[in-house]
């Protein structure tokens, strides 16, 4: 089964049968814009998630990884604020988010269990109460299956673009449908899945299969991006499953469409990261085992130095080597091949005869693309050991990276 | 024995008795400045080094390793040239560095195993052989007691100041000097030791004593410094020890010596990182052990985001204890407590209440102190669990850090 056997469709978390949202300004950003989400899963949906690994994860992250493991994955709703991380906010962070949950909870007719709350935005600052509060009668009377835009317009923070997707296809005679939306942008380097990430999906799969696909899912996606090397409080990644049971044998075709339309979200958010001027795709063929390709891709992927390389147009093949060099992972100069594009820069120890100018018209026309299919620079490695492979995206870094987190908070 | 016994004089390398230097220009550089540098040891010198883990390390790392150990660590001469790192470069680099310690062992009456020769610069760039065997004989005359400063100045790329020190005390009846030089700027996160530093002392020490005294002195100031988390191709530190062997019962004092001197070279590395406008200084305490405050330290130090931060003189805690966060490291949010400079701004789990514009002056006038003694920001922690410490410096990210490596190469 091939994943271009998934159609793209307009559309995202709505789009599967039986899933409602809503977004809202509830005056929690002080630009005035979006910043109120509501998911809402149908009944018998199964819910599967991914966290931080961060030691001072947000309480939100705890409730959420609490309440799947006590209703067993059968949680009906959830609720996104932007604006306040709600991360390192003591006892206060704790009881605002039970309460919240308890009013979602109570007007969709739910047990508090069945509510999760997921926060991003300014780590130590508690979500203005009232604010929320006042308006969740509204957002829960704005649920609907048109309400994709407005939530994945509210989980934004410093993102300039959208993100949300979804695919349809047939698999047996059932049309199955996949929806997401993400947002990313600053202290992006998941270490277990990205800053708020959501799939729904309108075919049902066993509990326990659902749950090691969305593990799989979030390692070839969200795992795999990075934006600053930075890894936030408040990760976390939700995958909803309602509907018929699947037949089995169609399993790996929904992976793949799982897998597909969660890379887009990944790719989207890494393209969108503070100040990026493009994608960067960075892929490792020839390793010992798809490990040490990931780790080798990682790290290239998290240099500053290619990341400036990269930003300047400059084919700096010396830092890309330089950072596999540090990866930790042994290897035989000798035997890497590198590539920038079409040209090949790098073989047998030392550097190919190629026309700098060249290579750098082709960066500085991909970094022009900024949103467009074609804004992404591919880097591709063979390192010459064995079968092992490996995928990571990025973005460049920029002056305005530094511009927009010299002055995030004051 | 105090550290404060040691007394700083004027001078650097050549401080020690016995030790020569000479440093000119040979046209490596397209700017015409300074590029090539020779230090001298005198006879019955031992040499211990610590060299860049990387896999992709150039031949030059390669031929010190080796010859060191063929010696047995009587090295007596160090050839350093700059504008070119010589690394990626195949064969060639080889057989270049090869020939041109040949060529200055042949002038200073040495054999060709007694010669070391280290580069700093652009990867994949090899030397202008030409431009050095024709620089030799001038490079050879004026090796002098006066050299160290040109050698000192001769050795930097992008770097801004002439890094060396030199330090003097009284062991005993003996007078002892200790003298060094380094060159830092960007891709510095050693993994072993740093771009290329330098130590000299005129005490003898027996070998094996030495070379485990220089492993711990790289540990406690090479490795404890990040300017941009990308590791060199070419990291290389060299300590030489000559005269008369030392009474064992000052070696203790000799090893204070050492670290301050390292340090003093470590800090100013990172106080001169591309584009930095000032020193940081991470002190963790209270860890289970020095490995996990070490790890604490280092992760906070090279996290883009406290840089940008601190860049934006932004006392955004909640940056410091997301970095913490994704460490690796276990502990408990709520037994740490976090200071910037004098001001508390974290504890028991929750931001204090504190003035954020009086402790964002405090930095910005940090900010504005480079080269000044008094431009260090401090950032201490106390994570609550045991008796373990550590130290890691690094710096500001800005701007011109981004411009300064979007341009290098092209």
């Amino acid at each position: 089964m091939e994943s271009s056997d998934w159609s793209p469709i307009s559309g995202g978390i709505t789009s599967p049968h039986g899933f409602m949202a809503s977004g809202m300004a509830a005056g929690l950003k002080p630009s005035g814009k979006k910043d109120l989400a509501l998911l809402y899963a149908p009944e018998g949906s199964f819910c599967s998630g991914t966290f931080t690994k961060s030691i001072a994860r947000a309480y939100c992250v705890e409730l959420c990884i609490e309440r799947i493991k006590v209703c067993r994955g059968k949680i009906r709703a959830v609720l996104i604020n932007s604006g306040q991380a709600n991360a390192c906010t003591g006892n206060r962070g704790k009881i605002d988010s039970e309460l919240i949950t308890q009013q979602v909870a109570q007007r969709l007719g739910l047990s508090s269990e069945e509510v999760l709350i997921c926060s991003t935005g300014v780590i130590g600052e508690p979500i203005p109460l009232d604010r929320v509060t006042n308006s969740l009668n509204d957002l829960v009377e704005n649920l609907s299956k048109k309400g994709s835009l407005d939530a994945a317009n509210a989980i934004l923070t410093t993102d300039l673009q959208v993100k949300q997707i979804a695919h349809e296809t047939i698999l047996g005679k059932r049309r199955v449908r996949i929806g997401g939306m993400a947002k990313g942008s600053g202290m992006i380097h998941p270490s277990m899945a990205t800053m708020l990430s959501y799939l729904t999906c309108d075919a049902g799969v066993r509990p326990d299969i659902w749950s090691s696909m969305v593990k799989r899912v979030a390692d070839s996606s969200f795992n795999a991006i990075t934006v600053d090397g930075d890894t936030s409080t408040n990760d976390s990644f939700l995958a909803f499953s309602t509907g018929e049971l699947l037949d089995p044998k169609y399993l790996p075709a929904l992976e793949n469409g799982l897998h597909m339309t969660a890379q887009y979200l990944a790719k989207a958010i890494a393209r969108d990261g503070e100040g990026a001027n493009c994608l960067l795709e960075i892929k490792v063929e020839g390793a010992k085992n798809d490990l040490d390709a990931r780790i080798i891709a990682r790290t290239i992927s998290g240099s500053s130095l290619v990341k400036t390389a990269i930003h300047g147009s400059d084919p700096n093949w010396g830092r890309i080597i330089a950072a596999l060099g540090r990866a930790g992972v042994p290897c035989d100069l000798k035997d890497i091949q590198l590539w920038i594009g079409p040209y090949k820069l790098f073989a047998d120890g030392m550097p190919m005869n190629f026309d700098r100018k060249v290579v750098s018209d082709y960066m500085q026309e991909k970094l022009n693309g900024k949103y467009l299919i074609d804004d992404k620079i591919d880097i591709r490695l063979i390192v010459g050991m064995d079968e092992g492979s490996s995928i990571a995206w990025g973005c460049d870094l920029s002056d305005q990276y530094v511009r927009i987190n010299a002055d995030y908070t004051t």
